[in-house]
């Protein structure tokens, strides 16, 4: 059981979406944060990086976002959902500008196809906890 | 003149935003995750801190979606407007709510005073940019 | 595998460290963040909040300390011992600190002692990673 | 007066450091994470972008450092030396790194040049507020 997942069994109050879409969100975005910091970092390394330059800039933004989300979606006190929803969805919007730009390195770059699918798990897991708390 | 607005004069190619509008949202910013940080620990130290939950929680929210908005409006490569607009939009949103709650505690607390002036001036600058950028 | 692994993986150059010790102390970052940020938000939902104030705090200053260090890990190209050798060990410091209080509160918060769980491992992990760097 | 020097002076208890010492550093780390945010985006707009791939990633790392130090500063209740002065080292030797680098390019690039400035400044306020720590 991933860590997200124990700590949202052992919030003291209830909370009002399913335990496993939360979590599963939560995985999703510590992956993307990660996956993107990594990738903006892979890309200087290649040769070729002036062809990368817009997927490093949107790699840094994806991470930002993510990071943002990850730590508003952890805390379960006092829950605003006029924060939260919009958030989720600016967050897809971003995994999937910054997935489709490493879709179209990710044959050259294999570091970009792992990123790629990092953004588009991160993208669907956030549409689904927004259709979640619906 | 800010390092923000340092920086912006110093950037090789031209941006579509005036840099007087972008460098006071970027200023803005950086002051709303400082005091909104900032705040969210003195309340800890504040006798009556369960009636101060909300607005600790708020104030950890605004923090970190003020630092994702404030990294992505400081890279002007590669701009990509569909992420930068609604996140301005989300920033000012959170603004919005932590501000309001901040100005609850105002009267009884200096530092959630200053904080919910911090959020009312970025939530300001947030709109004033993403209106500058139509 | 996780994403940081196939991430290291793919990396297109060589690294001085082992992999399998570098995707560890990644994993471990992540998870720590998650687990601290979230904790800090458990804490505020018990009755007893006073009595957990230096944990809410320390568990603040882990994530934010665990969330840096995981992106400078993350980062392979241009790597800078100097710099990633000092923050492993600060970071490592941060999750015994932390760790020590949220074990105090173990028995009575399961949050709590899932959290302290997390920053033990996430210390070894860090302990273990200046090791390999020697 | 800043918004970091405002909401020092309305923390609730006392604390051992001079608030004019404290306020200037968390001044620095703001304008410094912001300004190595920037210069890292703007180096990817310069046509030799592969000679400044040493420079973007150490400004990543220094943005991630500052931004960690400003939020564990920015907190006063149960303030942890242990974790604060080890980071506070850590965040000065980083701002050296990436302020010599940047300083290498600062004749070509006023961007980097500008960057190097507030890393200069940022490390010397690191390590004033170690030293009035003691």
């Amino acid at each position: 059981m991933s860590y997200a997942r124990q700590m949202l069994n052992s919030y003291p109050l209830t909370f009002n979406v399913e335990a496993s879409v939360l979590a599963a969100t939560i995985d999703a975005l510590k992956d993307c944060a990660q996956a993107c910091t990594a990738d903006a970092a892979d890309d200087l390394s290649e040769q070729n990086v002036t062809a990368l330059v817009k997927c490093i800039r949107l790699c840094l933004d994806c991470a930002d976002v993510c990071a943002a989300t990850l730590a508003v979606t952890s805390r379960q006190t006092e829950h605003d959902a006029n924060v939260t929803k919009p958030l989720l969805e600016v967050c897809a919007t971003t995994c999937k500008s910054c997935g489709d730009e490493c879709e179209r390195h990710a044959q050259m770059h294999e570091h970009c196809r792992v990123c790629a699918e990092a953004c588009r798990r991160c993208e669907r897991a956030c549409r689904e906890l927004v259709a979640a708390m619906k």
